[in-house]
């Protein structure tokens, strides 16, 4: 699985005061610290509370600051062409554009620009009216993006659908769809798109937040899961995903199977 | 999931002693912290340190010390049928005899003793030539097992298979193969038989046995597995288990949903 290390949002305190400061040493250490706990790409999201007009400027300062120290590939996170337009001007090394909808309109317009920029594309199952929120509405879904995506010359391993999980307090149907979608999107086509869900929200209101997170990742990766938006800081949380990939012979066993699986 | 608590065996020390100066208040004070951990059966195993021909009035004495303390349903654990016979005789309740291979002439002998006291049967996918070791070999296993116990009126229902976990370290195609025999036993019969584990072999000689065996029992939950022996006391594995139940909407969201999955 790969992990998407989350922290670089401008919607944690210490990132969004990094912000406002200009203080990049604050994101570097995030970015290095990130990559050794195993992150294989890094999210980076200016957060809401920059003034729009300024997300482009803030976005490219902030990969170019990471650039600085590490070059870990980078999730490019936000649904604004400008902003991630000003990202994709500077980044270097493979990028990920995290996210768009799925309406016909605004794939037309994300996929022409992951296609000029060599980058991946996270889609959600959402369009402008919400979250899709039965399999089967899901997965057609999903085939209009794969029809979509070869239209536009897109591979389809460098779109990862992301099916938008919603918190189980709220919905407990919720988490076999998610499965579900998982098992059915490996037949959809050879290769078939990949998956990559935003796990925290599962846990939205409860009071068991990691539990609950690291269960949850377990059982998606074992439904057939390729990358995850995650706190890669969270110890628990890597060492339950590498554990499961192990048993499912996706790591070689060694005594230190857990460092091996963060390299 | 059926939780089977696995610690009143004569293979754990303090078990053992007790067992020795026939002191019964270990015993009685284990079946209550595991029924209280949210056990639905304790396991009761009087351990290879007691001389066979002992094992017999051991059994009888293990079943009636706990009796004296608690109801819970008990699973009488010896593959020797005196010593089963022996706790049959006192047991009072549900109770699961655990275990038999799957040999005919292992099946014609206990499939009847099952018959005769209304008890769940623990067949594990091994005969006298070891255990077998993948998908196909089992599941034809599993076949004939049920068609055993349809001869003998044994309710499928009433058949616990355990695929018998190899340790990952040794086999890691193993862990995929156990979750698919999980998966089409479901689909063998209407009703199916029911599945069960003895979990903890799958970290035999690992560095990280709580944890492989705790992601390992998610993932097998996951996949339909309907029982585990396993450590109930161990407050992580419990909890892994019930919030995998949780997220496969088989209990039903509160605050407090770990303690309501105990009881």
């Amino acid at each position: 699985m790969i992990a998407v290390g989350e922290r670089i949002n401008g919607m944690f305190k210490d990132v969004k005061r990094a912000i406002k400061k200009r203080d990049k040493a604050v994101l570097q250490d995030l970015a290095q610290r990130q990559t050794t706990e195993g992150a294989k790409y890094l999210d980076v999201n200016t957060g809401v509370s920059v003034p729009a007009e300024e997300q482009p400027e803030v976005m490219k300062w902030m990969v170019q600051s990471i650039r600085e120290v590490c070059d870990t590939p980078l999730a490019l996170d936000s649904q604004k062409i400008p902003v991630l337009k000003a990202g994709l001007e500077v980044v270097t090394g493979d990028v990920m554009i995290n996210s768009c909808r799925c309406d016909d309109n605004v794939l037309d317009e994300f996929m022409p620009l992951a296609v000029e920029h060599n980058a991946s594309l996270v889609v959600l199952t959402m369009t402008e009216a919400g979250p899709l929120n039965d399999v089967d509405s899901r997965i057609e879904a999903c085939a209009n993006i794969c029809a979509k995506a070869m239209e536009h010359g897109l591979d389809l391993p460098n779109i990862f659908i992301d099916p938008v999980i919603y918190p189980v307090n709220v919905a407990q149907q919720q988490p076999g769809y998610i499965m579900e979608v998982l098992r059915q999107l490996q037949d959809m086509a050879d290769p078939p798109p990949r998956s990559i869900v935003g796990l925290s929200n599962i846990s939205q209101g409860t009071q068991e937040r990691h539990l609950i997170n690291r269960i949850m990742l377990v059982m998606l990766i074992a439904a057939g899961l390729d990358a995850a938006i995650i706190d890669v800081l969270d110890t628990d949380i890597m060492d339950a995903a590498i554990t499961a990939e192990l048993l499912l012979n996706q790591q070689i066993y060694s005594d230190s199977f857990l460092k091996a699986g963060r390299m």
